[in-house]
């Protein structure tokens, strides 16, 4: 079969068993994910049996120790994908919440009843676990799913949706309902993005690269986002020790990931005080840090900062500081380089944070907090299929309400227009 | 200039009056609307000088009768675009609510703020008062709009702009957040579906073609509807009288509108009965049925049902007419040629009612009344941008809320994260 004629029935196979799935009850659905969670632990070693097999191509085709490392499926990485589908078991169900509901001068009764979305495929290029991960969480909110992951983990993935899908068969929900593309091939993520018949929407994981192949070849709508260059403003009155600690943590906690800290921006009032004491922790902890003129002038031994530096998500231990004259000058730094991803304010003015928090077009937008809470877990949601920053259909870290949507229901005795 | 340049002008100039008003006053932003309202009064007379232009050239051209009806802004339809404004002052404002506010045990307070989504391409072909109703509804939400209507309007259009934008001005906003793109040509449809990086949803309205073109050539999200083939299963126990009347109100209320009814099912039990009496009213009111085999054995003098009518939006005096099985079978019909617009089911059993709100997957759902309340009028929205029936960002009839997106907002106290 071809490539496009494999990817499109399992799509239109995926499609007929949302239907279903869209009204199961919760109870069902929470059985399913029980069954997955005990299925892997009694599968283990068919699951790593494949998984071995991707670890030896993997080692054959010269992948890095720390891509064999993210690929392989240890006992720890398969007890940390059961605590998950444990978690997803105990988030409250969003499907059927009807809210909204009015009296319409006529008597009839206008509410809003939450739907999942239907069809979501998920185009991703990290470890197995998010195989698990994702399906749980869009079969939680009634979706079908379709899963593509690296072709360097394809057995590891296949084994994990066979032992998913007999868990589905098992409490005789159509197995169809998760589904990982058996083929390696990247012709079939071509495929995937023009089913916009069947597949209702795209979320891609991964680097900028994939997230722009995905979004510009899709025809189907993608919830995603490019890169996270976030910035902390520390004002005139910050308080210096805890804009210390915003500005650690945002920049050395886990610089690799999306909501890390790339750019600091120092209001003028403060910076020949502050500068000198957040750069001794920073360079203490090995962070570079490239600073404007004005910075330089301050910390004349630190790099000079260059035009690529403010819109750069670094990703690594680089810091770009800037110097500020106030409030307005650092918004408009933000709106001109910020991605709409997460920024923070660190001052003990009212007003100013106030302004911060209205002006500023962000995802996530906070006073005197870490960049890294951003994240679907930190902010309540249980758990995050993915971050969005644009601001159709879902803005910032999005959890299962995320995946559904809400049909209008309407309850009449008989009425008619006039 | 060339139309690119001079569409890629407007549409920066459009995002940079976005910025600063999303988080204008809600008082500031009514007082513009009035101020449009009144402006249209006074230059009453330099907007129909303007849409005589039009009208000429309409004449010249050949359109119809009812096109230059469409066309022509009457004192009549000019009241109605004042009445509107009025309207859209009363609502309230989405923009600064914020909701869902939760303190996490850290100490964080997490909530999320309404925000409007920035810029607005709004594409149409109908009536110029268009122009005004978007318009308004755009800047309530505080989004910056650019407005495209049919080449046959563009005099009446750029009129209208001109006083709308005047409005803007002397309330100290920046004119550029309403915009009416001055060249006929068709390029700048092509030019405008593709500035994703300054406009941040497209809403077309119009006749299905239009909105096809529009979402195979956007690369910014589109939110539509392409049309509505809308049905009412008429269930074994259904009041009949009630039937009767939800039928006709559907079919002839105002056949040429997307919440018209199209098709109506009947279950077998009451077809006998059912089909002679709501035929005889149809058939007085000059519908013309078109009936599957066993629909044509009750009522043998009416047209067959071909295959293509069961897809069909006829927006016409026109009912495709099918005798069903049972509720199953009227929902499989439903799934397969359903537009996702508006389903409705007339019966007296609550297990089927329940069943049909649950099962059925279309924007808007009911239970004994007309496919005609689909609305966003009707449901209570205060007024309607359009409809969607996809279900990203919105499902159904959109109003004022359907034009914003949220953002998680942050108070901390100097949280970090371990």
């Amino acid at each position: 079969m071809s490539v496009r004629k494999t990817v499109e029935a399992l799509a239109i196979a995926a499609k007929k068993a949302a239907r279903k799935l869209s009204f199961e009850s919760t109870t069902r659905k929470n059985n399913v994910l029980l069954r997955m969670a005990e299925a892997l632990q009694e599968r283990k070693e068919f699951i790593q049996a494949e998984n071995e097999k991707d670890l030896i191509a993997g080692r054959e085709k010269g992948l890095s120790a720390a891509m064999l490392d993210r690929l392989a499926l240890t006992d720890k990485v398969i007890d940390s994908m059961v605590a998950g589908l444990h978690e997803v078991m105990a988030l409250p169900d969003p499907v059927g919440e009807v809210d909204d509901m009015i009296r319409r001068p006529n008597g009839l009764m206008v509410g809003r009843m939450r739907i999942p979305l239907g069809v979501i495929g998920m185009i991703y290029e990290s470890r197995p676990n998010v195989t698990v991960d994702a399906a749980a969480l869009c079969l939680k909110a009634g979706n079908a799913v379709i899963l593509r992951g690296g072709s360097e983990a394809i057995h590891s993935n296949l084994a994990l949706a066979k032992v998913l899908q007999d868990a589905l068969a098992s409490e005789k929900i159509n197995p169809a309902a998760i589904q990982v593309i058996p083929v390696a091939d990247r012709e079939a993520v071509n495929v995937l993005l023009s089913l916009e018949d069947y597949i209702d929407l795209i979320i891609p994981r991964g680097g900028e690269g994939l997230i722009r192949f995905v979004s510009e070849n899709s025809r189907i709508p993608v919830l995603k986002h490019y890169k996270g260059v976030c910035h902390v403003f520390v004002d005139a009155d910050a308080d210096p020790d805890m804009a210390v600690e915003i500005v650690m943590n945002g920049k050395c906690q886990r610089p690799g990931v999306c909501n890390a800290l790339e750019t600091m921006l120092v209001h003028k009032d403060i910076a020949e005080t502050f500068l000198p004491l957040v750069a001794s922790r920073l360079t203490a902890e090995h962070v570079e840090l490239r600073g404007c003129r004005r910075t330089k002038e301050i910390l004349p031994d630190i790099k000079d900062a260059v035009q690529e530096d403010w819109p750069a998500e670094f990703l690594d231990l680089v810091l770009a500081v800037k110097v500020v004259d106030d409030l307005d000058d650092a918004m408009d730094h933000i709106a001109q380089y910020g991605s709409q991803h997460t920024e923070v304010i660190v001052t003990r003015s009212y007003a100013n944070g106030q302004r911060f928090i209205k002006e500023v077009d962000a995802s996530a937008v906070m006073i005197n907090a870490s960049t890294r809470f951003s994240d679907g877990g930190q902010f309540g949601l249980g758990a995050e299929i993915g971050i969005s920053t644009t601001k159709l259909h879902a803005y910032g870290p999005m959890g299962l309400k995320e995946l559904t949507a809400r049909k209008f229901i309407v309850y009449g005795d008989g009425q008619v227009r006039s």
